[in-house]
């Protein structure tokens, strides 16, 4: 027999890499010997190079960078496939973590991202994979932009780095001094989110209160994202303000767009690419996933019916484990590839109580899922 | 493909003929055509007597009794079996809800199901099951004994029928009179909780406060059926004031053994045995069966474990279906022949909130554990 596990991590709760442990040891129990293939999922955030790592194998490069402060710092990007891929995660030199009590999305910089990006480059990797995702910064990406070249002027003509607080005061945007290194290298950015750059549903209103904006900075944030995708629009001739996934992390989701020539790309493909997921099922019997909840955002591609997806086209029984299941919402899930979908909740408990018990209560519903195979 | 349905109610949320007729919708939308048998199981208390009739088929018989106050009402057995069995539930002429807001565990009697067991007795029925629960009564089985023709004598030699207050006046008890159609009769009391006849978890301290009883009132009452204990011993030789379930529906299990000459049994047996089980499941497939919490209480011989424990010999899978399961405590049922378990709990909700959705949460479970078997 053989178990492909492949879960995403129940947020707040049981990470990736610990429910494959949980599962694969239940697995061994009731199926001694058999295979079993772990897959940690990477969503992006931070532990996404450890991830990509832990499920292909491949090493961690240190570098020094700017933290989100320009300040020095040792940051890392992991290098797979043989070196033919790198992985940079954001939110290892530009994260929410690192600002402590610092947090003021007016001055933070994704400088340290577009020097990671660049060091990767150089590093002789063909493709390189972005992860997006708990980013302290507002700053469109113009940061990470100035570390590989691109030059941004204020309306006096002055060259300067914009930081979320001075986004506004781009005047004109020249990318004719992007390092060499990044020609017709392959950039994929991974962004589960749909936010556009700016507006009610974009990066400064929904996001920049928790990296610390109080109301008038999150309408000044905004009113910066608006001039940078204006900007954008001049020197592109493309507006992107509103596709979807923008304004992901502080509008780096523009910038890798606008900046890097990147393509956004839902996390779980670039995982499932990545892994090489359709070689890997061919022979497998069994594909255990998981989210934390599966409801009517999970139906729109999130790993659960990402996996599915594949898997169905292969018609691989897909099992997922999961914190709760909005049934009334999923009934699609099963057309899409999900076999059966099984809740962790052992007990009729409020998540307050029940979270403390996650690791149990997903060991014992996985060994009586195994039960009924067996 | 044969799928037998034998689960417990969920106390509180669904009964045994609901959780059938859930898991009975869902298995003919995965196996339509399939042979599902539907078992509700009766546990002794209020609906046993249609619990039985819907398993096996059968009829009630009305016949004019005493309620709880003397007074005559309309009650009924049930004949089953061809009417070689019939079935008498005591919450039909003694239950707590007939007594409303006159609940007073010192004067209701337990006369009416004396009558019901000697009308079924001369219905010609070859054995009698008796269902205890739910009852209003703390008499010991002292009316159902005068109903058959035993008497009770005061210190002053005065014949009267004892009521939970006055047992403790019992000071003779005469057996000789008993009705001679129920000489021989097999009678089972069904029976499944172990509390002997007084003390501090006796009858009346356990129970009667729930029926209406003060602080003194369940001292009295204990005293009562102490005193009722003693001259059980002297007039049969034996005490039986320990044995498991004599504090049963207000000492009635202690009547029972020591007036009618029945036996008590866990009622998951008594069902098994009556609706012949063993036969049942012989060309099965998969039997489905459930209880409110699966935990160290249910490992003694309650439903989900009654009927594992026959499925067993046969090899046969046995699911669950349950509100709660406390892992901790029910490693031993899978030895015991449960082949698992699953909760039926689709999101992290206190009880207070799931308890409104057990019928959806149910089916969306069973639609599920069906999913993956097919």
């Amino acid at each position: 027999m053989k178990f492909i596990l492949i879960p995403d991590s129940f947020k707040g709760t049981l990470s990736s890499t610990q429910i494959c442990g949980i599962i694969h040891e239940k697995v061994q129990k009731h199926f001694p010997g058999s295979e079993t293939v772990s897959v940690p999922v990477a969503d992006g955030g931070e532990g996404s190079v450890d991830a990509f790592i832990a499920a292909v194998g491949g090493e961690k490069v240190t570098v020094t960078v700017k933290n989100p402060y320009f300040e020095d710092m040792e940051a890392y990007y992991g290098l797979i496939d043989a070196g033919e891929t790198a992985v940079v995660e954001m939110a290892c030199c530009a994260g929410l973590p690192l600002v402590e009590d610092r947090k003021d999305p007016n001055l933070t910089t994704t400088y340290g991202v577009g020097q990671l990006i660049l060091a990767a480059a150089k590093s002789g990797a063909k493709k390189i994979i972005v992860g997006l995702g708990g980013s302290s910064t507002n700053d469109g990406g113009c940061g990470a932009a100035a570390a590989i070249g691109v030059k941004f002027y204020d309306k006096d003509g002055k060259e300067f780095v914009p930081t979320g607080g001075t986004t506004i005061d781009i005047a004109k945007i020249d990318l004719s001094g992007r390092d060499a290194s990044l020609k017709d290298m392959e950039i994929v950015t991974m962004c589960d989110i749909d936010n556009p750059m700016y507006g009610p549903t974009g990066a400064a209103h929904v996001f920049a209160p928790q990296k610390g904006a109080d109301e008038t900075t999150v309408l000044t944030l905004d009113e910066g994202i608006k001039n940078l995708s204006r900007v954008i629009a001049e020197t592109t001739g493309k507006d992107i303000s509103e596709v979807p996934g923008t304004g992901a992390a502080g509008a780096m989701g523009a910038g890798m767009i606008a900046f890097f020539d990147s393509r956004l790309q839902m996390g779980i493909q670039t995982v499932l690419d990545t892994v090489k997921f359709d070689e890997m099922i061919k022979d497998a019997d069994y594909i255990f996933t998981g989210e934390g909840k599966l409801d009517s955002q999970s139906l729109r591609g999130k790993v659960v019916i990402g996996i599915a997806e594949r898997a169905k086209k292969q018609s691989k029984n897909v099992i997922a484990v999961v914190g709760g299941a909005n049934d009334k919402e999923i009934d699609a899930a099963y057309e899409m590839g999900v076999t059966a979908v099984f809740p962790i909740n052992r007990l009729p408990e409020d998540f307050s109580v029940s979270r403390y018990h996650s690791e149990e209560s997903l060991a014992y519903t996985v060994d009586n899922i195994l039960r009924i195979i067996k």
